[in-house]
């Protein structure tokens, strides 16, 4: 069985267990205050052209989702999110649970846009009740979204000055960044791809994903925005998001930045993606969500995953109804870091071949 | 510099990272569904006796002790806790922002008896404002202690007793619990110490861990009381303490209780605590608790800790005020399973010699 | 001005001011545990065919919702509701402070049917990530609704039997079910009247409504199933919802419930609201929702409502479009126990003439 | 049976209920957005002489405490009190429902001092593990105390310039405000009386407590502090402390501050403390506070006691232990703006008598 049933099936690069096994007698201070974590977080803010950004290194996307917001919201602020976020929908309530309501937009490719956020605010601010209403407190976004999607540049800009206009915070779950950051590399429009010094410079808080670019687990939360860094390493403890032996993730993301290694595995996935997304569309299959980074979206008949579910997991997405008097799924294929060319291209010939 | 100032300055037993290489390339499901994980929880109901137990694989000990809690309590409850407990104390609030107060109990030693949960109990039901006060709804024991200090079997059977009489669960912190079982099985009078399938028997939940027991991260949750396990899981992912390679987890406690190397590492740290531990007893210094298992809390002049500091790290406990016109202090040293026979003996002689 | 626009505009029967005078030196033990709370419960349980039925006197309905819904949820459960729920809509978040989830269902009338249990009920069991997913933990109706509808016996009952098959509770808002009990009583098809002792017995938690019916604020909390008892009042006095001079409430449903004279109050807002309601009809307004209780809905256009709002208060309630070249909007007509019959005549004649 | 147990033993002053019936018929807009309640605080600013306090009517002292304080402080903030303090004792954990810690102070009389601040803070910012332990956010005490006792004007001096050194609000709980401002004008020496401007220059929020001081219920905060203003009705809003007809607590709040009533029925209840106070003193009992507002705590032999009982109704406050081979106790004594003088007198007499 050849899993592309997600980008969290395998440990983690070569390069990265090496280095942990170099460091394993090293004796470091705990809490991330060692010296990996400070190496991890210069190679970081380089990368991100913010010598005054802090960089936390937490645990897993669901706890720097909830100790991120969490922090930047009072009691009676909600987060503008789309309806497919992952916080509003596959996180059992992780936002609820700290007190803050979840306030979903609706958007068929799971994207934000500065319009919806203007239309949110604005009618919470004209209704007369608006003191009976969650106030909207802060938006957040995934990039690339959970529909595989991602911003351009010129998106992220109206999303980040709507936000400015309305005065909340705008923050980015880079669970899957490295991928988004590596097709729009590969595939924007001149002008239009958004790299990482665009994401610090557009939002106030985003985190860089490693439990499914490369790490075995941690994401990297980044804060440009000042008054958004007072205390964090605090609400990190509370929330249980405080890693005794910080250096495990430090080890991990130093290995990734210090020279590039995370966009170059990124960028592998997206063409392994893109693989599997041409052999759909050389069959005639239409997709789902128009997506350009690790995840491919397509609509497939009933018999096709019966016989592909032989050698490949991959989860089905959705019902896509009857085409031809034939039941059809939208399914998802999901490329990493780790999965290897020929597994992909075995795949690409039995989409075309079966 | 040689570190005796906690026991999570090292990386992770060499044999968790050599199966973490050998299993790197296999593609597992997500979220603690892997095999590793189904292994590593038949070796350790295997090691408690307890073929009924559930076990989860949680990322650290905040987190294992705010998601357990917040699960137990319903609103209005309280947990009973040692006033030098960790929850209490050096948590930033975590079990507080889940809605919880922390009931604390004077002692000492950092344990907890029997008679202080009678009596905290019956004091809240005799309260004639008992409806306005927080109502006892469990109890949060640490073994080892804060403190360093071990319960005998008799103390957590009364201990046991005494939660069953009340009808509210009893929950053990087993950060150290490694140590504390090797201490015990080292040293305790004949009948009373303490083994795993005693602890099992007697708390409705406790944890087994890793971060400080040869693993890089991790405890291993144990619930062993039927109707505290319903749903667990669900409360894991909303605590962000699902971990999505869960395997990363599996793998490690599959390595520490396929053949008893918890057991084997956690003994040779108390054997070195043991030697630093008789070093400060041959000077003449005395203890600030007594202990025997990888804490040593010795009580030591301001010159000794000025020489002491040029070569080892460790922690200033307190201030034990003026002894023969000089001023003393409480240190904590430290010992683990990664702590270096050689070590040991030259701190040891340093004692004595300085 | 004479105001329609909320069922809360005047102060409070004349009969409860009486009483409260009349009571005024008695002495008498604080928290709701004087004669008065007692005696108002007994013609409670009384009205609702349930001795065993435990009664509970709050101070307001956003109150008694996150009293009532954060003591029977655990933290991983959310609360079925409809999309226009009070909890939902205009609580400011409070279900969500108390840590849970509102799970939000679309129907144009405001009620919540048994289809719409079973289907999230069913939805949420049977996907592969529900432990990634709020867990449905109680459904939440409101009776009348939002919408000023009512919920039929047969539906009620339907309701009921999802929320048992699923094994979780209902639990009805009734901030305004003396109305809705009234126009059932008035106005259902026979045998599909729904009183309160069905109320009781179909629900496992309901309040019935003071500050909208009769009183100057209060809602009595009605549990009738055992499980659900236990510890309430600890809960309340958490929430701020236990009020030292409890007999200001417990006066407030004894004067209320002694000898029927909420039925009475509520029965007349029906009937006024019906006046102005037939008015519409005639003049050939069409409605937003079928409602029978005390709330009335109609489509008016632009200029008939700048008419009317010379001389009355009413909410506008959406915008209904363009009819005829004209805007229409829909309007919120709301009557009360405290209505005068010349002024819900003089504008059903206003209605007709203007 | 006469009652000394509490101050809310009765209705309200009968001037309130008056008021209520002449404005019953009043149709007015709810949630506080009446005219009486915009002339209560008109009333309360210029008692306080600060125009520009922000001033809202809340039910309930702990409504109104877990109100204030999870609207100031930030999640990883605990609030300072001492350990008799209303909010750690008697209110079932109201604030760690919303995720704070309280952190008690020891002090025999129930106050704070600005040195127990000053050393809070300062111990937790030289604490190493600082970001572990939950930081002072804001300082709460109560005037008059729990135990009776009342701060003089330098003691609020220096606790208000300890806060705002630290950078934390100061909030006042005055459930009993009156008795304590009362009792100062009466008896505090020449400059140290501590007047509602003192206060409300002092402190940044602070509230006067209506429940026990003549009305019926509710507590009037008062915000002087600009950026505690924001939002502040939302989050009342949000706890489910903003009564739908708002009025009924804007007209109690209009009577007693119109022409000094509050004053006035305060100082009436310390006048009778002090007829009960000086009987104990003439009879030789010593006290367990010295008080001067509304609560008198003697030590009692238990036979006297037991011989009160028979005719008033008063609270055990502790042990006092044996004196002279009997046993003895603290009981509380509680007089009231409603407390007549013929029944305290009666209970001096019976005081010196048996």
């Amino acid at each position: 069985m050849i899993r592309f049933e997600s980008d969290y099936t395998e440990g983690a690069h070569p390069k990265i267990l090496e280095r942990l096994i170099q460091t394993n007698d090293e004796q470091t201070p705990g809490y991330g205050e060692d010296v990996h974590c400070e190496r991890a977080a210069v190679y970081i803010r380089n990368c991100c052209g913010r010598e005054d950004a802090a960089v936390h290194f937490l645990m897993g996307g669901t706890q720097a989702n909830l100790t991120v917001i969490s922090a930047l919201l009072r009691p009676h602020q909600g987060v503008i999110a789309s309806e497919w976020g992952h916080i509003g929908k596959h996180e059992t309530g992780a936002i609820e649970s700290t007190g803050h309501k979840v306030l979903p937009q609706s958007n068929s490719d799971g994207k934000v846009t500065a319009a919806q956020i203007d239309a949110a605010c604005k009618e919470h601010k004209d209704d007369p009740d608006y003191e009976h209403i969650v106030q909207p407190g802060m938006v957040y976004i995934s990039h690339p979204t959970e529909n595989g999607t991602i911003y351009t540049k010129s998106e992220l800009e109206d999303i980040s000055a709507s936000c400015r206009e309305w005065g909340i915070p705008l923050f980015m779950d880079g669970a899957r960044i490295g991928y988004g950051i590596a097709a729009s590399a590969r595939w924007a429009a001149t002008g239009d791809a958004l790299a990482l010094p665009d994401i610090a410079a557009l939002c106030d808080v985003f985190y860089i994903g490693g439990t499914k670019v490369g790490a075995m687990f941690g994401e990297a939360v980044v804060i440009t925005t000042e008054r958004y860094k007072k205390d964090f390493r605090y609400l990190m403890k509370q929330r249980g998001a405080m890693l005794a032996k910080g250096r495990i993730l430090g080890i991990q993301f130093e290995t990734l930045f210090e020279d590039g290694l995370y966009f170059e595995i990124s960028d592998h996935a997206v063409v392994m993606a893109d693989i599997i997304r041409k052999a759909c569309a050389k069959k005639g299959y239409r997709f789902m969500y128009e997506t350009v980074a690790n995840q491919v979206f397509p609509i497939f008949p009933e018999h096709k995953i019966n016989e592909l579910r032989k050698s490949y997991a991959f989860a089905t997405w959705g019902d896509a109804g009857e085409i031809n008097g034939e039941k059809h799924f939208v399914v998802r294929l999901c490329t990493s870091w780790a999965t290897k060319e020929e597994n992909a291209r075995k795949l690409a010939e039995d989409i075309v071949a079966i």
